[in-house]
């Protein structure tokens, strides 16, 4: 018996089969593309990507000595189209990022007089901004009316993907939260903002619990993907819903950590904290793939990229160096940063190389930089490196501390991503945050995620929570050290100082 | 007939004979140490400089073929020392930037309740300091009563060495008004603050007229000199004013203006202005060698230094370059900066990698630090060197506007020492500034201005107006282009606030 899991992303998927014991049998990958046909615009072109998932699935199937008894989906948020009623795409998915009419900014407008952000909050937990599926939506209803009125429905990737498979319009509980229409507490689509919406229940998927078997593939997928006819296709959830489960995120206690191009912390709740406080933070509230838990994500977009940029710029003689030893350059670069001492000789890199995060006022700043404060000419390149490392963990840091300050226990990090690959960035992360680190023995949290809920519907396990206990290991941990801990929290009282005093700087910066 | 202009720095002196049209014939230069005995020391053994400057001179006049006439000294300001009767050293030369007892902060204190940092300011033109030569022969004496007891004169270093070539007790103009006890519009020593510091005027050398001749070379200088006994010892200056005389900045309009390691710009005007808002920016005035004339000095010491920091650090494919083109690494590095736009793409650098200058508030922040500021993944390693570039003179337009906004008019700057080199600066130069830039048809501006003082002493020009326009010409001249200006004073404007965001951020980082 395997599980397939498969997670969609912005730009590319990987489809994975796991034993019931948590046990990768077979990963295949593949990109795709992202369209933007005008200034801002994001799509992606959703027959695309269901090419590719059926091409992933086959190759993974193929692969497999035993039969796949059920399959779930790890998918990107927000993305929506019309679809006519033979499930055929009418306009391309307008994904989270599309910017479009100044970021929705006249819709969001509308949105605040209408209902305002805090009723929005206590009913959606979506922090009102331009990302969920609702504005995209009302965005055709307004600028493509035929589109509109040929609509039969409007899914997200993850009910797309479950139409083609099964025939059936179902969308998991935590993707359905993140169009901004679902009653997070009720778990319905929410009226007061459908009708305010002036849409129709009726024009959605039917939103459903992670792990509830929704259909069984037909048999044209079967012939297409690979898979037999008759195997069960189970709710997933959104990817990062996905990645909290994988790495055994399901409840309060361990959050999630992913560092890859961009820095993302999953924290799991029995309630979610619908305040004030955490409204003006940024932080979302929605369902998570763990039945009767929420997840929020605290997000900020500049974290290994920076290592990415210095790789690509100042790093020849690093990148000579690995390709002599067969090493990778972020090793050699983490190498040299580790020469460098705690607090990099007092340099301070504020990490905002393209914007600031959630958790900082005011946030998801587009305009905010990146700034190096403090430099000497006593500083080395050992000083540089360490600098961007300890920036994107003391950005990390502060993400946390909102989430504490709202009371949310935090008590260890489960590190995936590039990020995770790095003990001595591992340890950075344990003497900044003075938490306990742990990189899991998995590096394909998303898609594990989705075969566990795979195996929730097939019946190999009867929860998550069991799920969980049974996959779930430790590969490393590591514990702060508490003199660097002492010595990093007053850099860190420093380093805190340093984006409120240029946020004026990069307002006018960006008028230039 | 051939005058010897000699400077005599902190770290090493340059013999330079010349003609009286101006054309070096020869140059010898020797380098020697500054000791600091304990942290913030910083001490000058003159018997060493001494013995350098003979050797200099040796070399020089080996390899003249014509008399010298004349010589005189280009030397360092405020270095003070205590010499008894036989002109012996009896405690090595405490210089300019020494900071012991944590910058003489219980002396400063007592010159500012005792006389006040505008009744000072009006005397001297010095604001209020630790590197005058005063606080020096005051430290001596409540540290060390010996010493002072056995004292016959205080000397700075430029009256020292012509103690040694003549035997005469004599103070150029300038180098006796940067020791904060000469009246500089009386041009004699200041009795007000002679009496507070308890210091007989016979104590001090007597002050004279730059290009006065002060004696004759001695038969025992002579045999360790190499010079002709007789020859004409005239005063000098102190090496800024001499290298503003070599560039022929004798009157208000040009200005001298110095890259090497530090930035140093010089400004002439006939009357000085010791205005409240001069003496807040720390822009003292003391006597040109020209007659009648007074200088004063803008300054900042992170300028060149953060290219060679650059240089050592990030640079190692441009070095390879340079070594395989045999080109010099600043000119491939000013290659790869051209290929940034104007702007660097929005990336400022504050140039405080040795702390702040004077002209800004506070002025002379040693706790200030660097910063790149605006940094964007978009960013490459051309738009880094650019900014460096960019920012050091952006700095230096603040600090010519300081002058201008108190009336002081700035017409061209003539520019000399490393930066002077580059064709690319240069034009970048003109631009921020909007000024007319020259480059010189020299290299050696202080022994140059040196050498044409010992030439008005000689009797080859009337006087320094004479001399320069004998002497003095022009290289390249670059023109401000006015679209770049107008770009390069929007992204200004921005500039100038970076300091005063992140000044209190740099107060707490030197606290840690």
């Amino acid at each position: 018996m395997y599980l397939l899991g498969i997670d969609v992303g912005t730009s590319g998927c990987k489809a994975a089969a796991f034993t019931p014991e948590g046990s990768m049998v077979a990963l295949v990958q593949a990109e795709y593309a992202e369209y933007s046909p005008k200034t801002g615009w994001i799509e992606l072109n959703v027959n695309e990507v269901w090419d590719k998932v059926k091409a992933c699935t086959r190759s993974v199937v193929r692969t497999c000595s035993d039969r796949i008894n059920a399959v779930a989906l790890s998918v990107l948020g927000e993305a929506v189209l019309p679809v006519d009623r033979y499930g055929a795409c009418l306009y391309p998915a307008i994904t989270a990022y599309d910017a479009r009419e100044q970021g929705y900014r006249a819709l969001l407008q509308w949105w605040d007089e209408k209902l305002g952000p805090t009723r929005i909050y206590s009913i959606t937990g979506v922090p009102l901004n331009s990302m969920p599926s609702v504005h995209k939506i009302q965005w055709i209803r307004d600028n493509l009316p035929e589109v509109y009125r040929r609509a039969w429905k409007f899914v997200c990737v993850e009910d797309f993907l479950i139409y083609k498979l099964t025939g059936e319009t179902v969308i998991s509980y935590p993707l359905a939260a993140r169009t901004m229409m679902m009653d997070i507490r009720k778990k319905r689509w929410a009226h007061e903002i459908l009708d305010l919406a002036d849409l129709d229940e009726d024009k959605l998927s039917t939103p459903t619990q992670s792990g509830n078997v929704v259909g069984e593939v037909g048999s044209e997928a079967a012939e297409e993907t690979g898979l037999a006819t008759g195997t069960e296709v189970v709710a997933g959830g959104h990817d990062q819903s996905c990645a909290a489960l994988g790495v055994g995120v399901t409840d309060e206690g361990p959050i999630m950590d992913s560092t890859g191009t961009v820095e993302c912390i999953g924290v799991a709740v029995k309630e979610p904290v619908l305040t004030q406080q955490m409204l003006k933070a940024g932080h979302g509230w929605y369902c998570h793939t763990v039945k009767d838990r929420y997840l929020s994500l605290g997000f900020f977009p500049s974290a290994g990229i920076i290592l990415r940029w210095y790789r690509d710029n100042f790093a020849e003689k690093e990148k000579e160096l690995a390709a002599e030893e067969g090493r990778d350059v972020y090793d050699v670069l983490t190498d040299v940063a580790s020469t460098s001492p705690p607090g990099a000789a007092k340099l301070l890199l504020l990490p905002h190389f393209v914007g600031s995060g959630t958790g900082k006022q005011p946030i998801l700043n587009m305009n905010s930089r990146g700034a190096f404060v403090g430099l000497s000419v006593f500083h080395r390149k050992s000083d540089i490196i360490r600098a961007i490392l300890e920036g994107i963990t003391f950005e990390l840091r502060q993400l946390i501390e909102t989430f504490e300050r709202c009371g949310v226990c935090i008590s260890e990090l489960r590190s995936i991503g590039g990020g995770a690959k790095s003990p001595f960035w591992l340890q950075l992360k344990a003497d900044v945050t003075n938490k306990r680190i742990v990189a899991p023995n998995i590096t394909e949290a998303a898609t594990l995620g989705a075969a566990l809920l795979a195996g929730i519907g097939a019946g190999a396990f009867k929860d998550c929570h069991e799920a969980v206990a049974k996959v779930y290991r430790e590969k490393s941990v590591y514990q702060p050290n508490p003199a660097n801990f002492t010595l990093y929290s007053k850099q860190y009282e420093v380093y805190k100082e340093v984006y409120p005093a240029l946020v004026h700087v990069y307002e006018k910066l960006a008028l230039l």
